[in-house]
């Protein structure tokens, strides 16, 4: 029998938040000291950065804060993809407790990606949710981890399994840090924004395409005007979508998952030997093929995307990949979004489409797929693939494609 | 100089949540199969449950899931204040990972506080954050901890220093269950309940007031109608304090603090040996004290409150508690509370005001009222005190009020 409610009893609560991205010339830069002493000034505040950072830039920031009139704690701590782990979430909290931090405390991540994903974490559990800055010091970092709102960990084989949705107080964005993150660093970021071009900025990805090969990476270690243009540019298209679905509740079809349904697996399968950017850059590849075999996108666009990751160096196979693993993959990301694969798929260069279902492609598409791209890869190691990163490309092998029995849309 | 804006670059992002607390007859309810149904039916589930609970209610609870077509996976976890950590956030977290919990999967906390602050923090971190349900077990539990939308561990010697905000999808109040907590639990849940009566329900303090000693704690156990409205009338009033702030963003000031400055410190000193509702207990005592010492609450109310409290035969004094004891809770609290103590102290029954500043009140008056505090508690365990639940009560021992000189209010 139901018990009648004595009552209605429940709890309404909505929570409502927004920061800015600001970019600034340099470290000594007034505008960035002034940043500084708006969001830090004489807070109780602890600063995390890494051992790279911390040798190439720590007297000068310190320096900088000092002008600001800002006195954080500041800790070392050795950043990276195997690292992330609950472990080091909980080595920042301590260090916040012995620095002595109030709830009006503040949580800087002065770093890459992993730093902010740790630092954003940390802040999100103390006291229930600290403020907390980032300055993200890596291409990865200033244009895609290090502008959203999400911070996260891995456990165990699972890349970011457990994490948090918790923006920053404020982003300063200044490009002349790159100057030191050597090309592995830079060609990362330039997968991440060859995937935002492509689904979101159709100029964008025209201006990437039309750079020589190697060419971007100089401007960005160079600190070219036309790095920061484009710097900015992604960030502008990476908020915009953000904002669409901040915290992923109006459904999974983002924009924003292209070229990260392979790559977390493949990521965690080599225990993050594989950097983040490069498994994105192999699974875009990847995902361009299969909208073309599935007959979603063009041959001259997936070309054109091939073609800017080949321009940028980026690689577009790796030995892990398998029909098994991909298969796996595809089960790890329904599990992850709402009972379906939702991967996003290229349907030219701007728009996209998701790939809801294993059933949607066949066993002999995915292999078939496999092939092309370890051939692509080879091609390219022997130096016979000389893709132009223009849309008019002729010499992109094709064969693939007749090999490949679409299969039928539900 | 700054550097120019090239674009402005901003997030602005947007949460709301609502649940609903459901009050069931007992565990057969088929209102409660009904509730499972809707709320687990066939998604990936996790029940975390505590050795007592699963003893007790274990078969009973799985047939109700079976009834309801849901199939939980289930683990026991032996909770305790002092196994409040993060360690038993990540076994939860390893279970749900075992269990194969997606995305729109959902733990389900069975057990009393740190049962659901346990759970409620693995679901906020799980993929970023997952659904939760309660089904609180404790009278604690069923008024308070369940009810809100914290979760939290302890954190060396910091009581809930790593917590989260992460509303539960649905509550499912069973007073039933009360029936085996024993007199310690609910004492525990009593002290709570006079709690939030004294600052926001005076109807509920009277309910309180009126019932002969133990009286209370009877009904809790026999599963009386009387009972049962108490604890509606006490969600209900927790609820709309919640309401009004429930992240804790428009301030510091909040009526659900009144028991909770000294509270937390207080059980950290004994390591979690001495009880929270016991420890918000003896704050509350002291609150009252303070509050009549300052001039801020008249002695009839101070003896209404304290007699509310030894009518439900709760403690009123600690030995760790002493003038730098205090001190130094003054000083966490501020650090907690956006720089000032924010200590809920009652000006009359149904009203409240903050102790801001440790200089608002003297040395003197802190130790005169820890001194009547061990007096009362002594006179109390020799059965001098006896203290009529009701206001008019004429032998409560006033004499410190005379010890006191009252600190002038800035």
């Amino acid at each position: 029998m139901l018990h009648v409610i004595e009552r209605a009893l429940s709890l309404r609560s909505s929570y409502d938040h927004s920061f800015a991205v600001e970019v600034y010339e340099d470290i000594s830069d007034p505008g960035l000291i002034g940043w500084i002493k708006r969001h830090v000034g004489e807070r109780t505040a602890l600063v995390v950065t890494t051992p790279t950072v911390n040798r190439l830039y720590g007297t000068h920031i310190q320096k900088s804060f000092d002008y600001a009139g800002a006195k954080p704690e500041w800790i070392v701590l050795k950043c990276s993809e195997e690292k992330k782990k609950l472990e080091y979430v909980e080595r920042v909290c301590l260090a916040a407790s012995h620095a002595g931090l109030d709830r009006r405390g503040v949580l800087i991540s002065l770093g890459g990606g992993v730093c902010s994903d740790i630092v954003t974490m940390a802040s999100s559990m103390l006291r229930r949710g600290i403020s907390h800055l980032r300055i993200p010091t890596t291409l990865i970092g200033q244009i895609d981890a290090g502008v959203g709102i999400k911070g996260g960990v891995n456990f165990g084989a699972h890349k970011n399994y457990l994490g948090c949705y918790h923006p920053p107080e404020a982003v300063a964005i200044v490009p002349s840090f790159l100057a030191t993150v050597g090309s592995n660093g830079i060609r990362q970021g330039l997968a991440e924004m060859i995937k935002v071009a492509c689904t979101s900025d159709v100029i964008l990805f025209e201006q990437l395409e039309r750079a020589r090969p190697g060419e971007i990476e100089s401007w960005v270690s160079s600190g070219d005007r036309r790095a920061r243009e484009l710097i900015v540019r992604s960030i502008s298209a990476i908020l915009c979508e953000l904002e669409r679905n901040p915290f992923e509740r109006s459904g999974y079809e983002r924009a924003l998952d292209f070229g990260h349904t392979l790559a977390h697996p493949l990521e965690a399968s080599t225990n993050y030997k594989l950097h983040h950017g490069f498994a994105v850059a192999i699974d875009l590849a990847f995902s361009a093929l299969l909208a073309q075999g599935l007959g979603w996108l063009d041959a001259g666009s997936c070309r054109r995307i091939i073609g800017a990751l080949t321009s940028s160096a980026l690689p577009l196979w790796h030995e892990h990949l398998s029909l098994d693993f991909i298969r796996d993959a595809f089960r790890a990301s329904a599990k992850h979004r709402g009972g379906e694969i939702n991967m996003t798929l290229p349907t030219s260069i701007g728009t996209y489409a998701f790939l809801k279902r294993e059933q949607q492609c066949s066993p002999g598409l995915i292999e078939s797929i496999l092939r092309s791209l370890r051939q692509l890869e080879s091609q390219r190691s022997d130096g016979d693939l000389d893709l132009p990163s223009r849309a008019c490309a002729t010499k992109f092998p094709g064969a693939f494609v007749t090999q490949i029995k679409v299969a039928e849309l539900p």
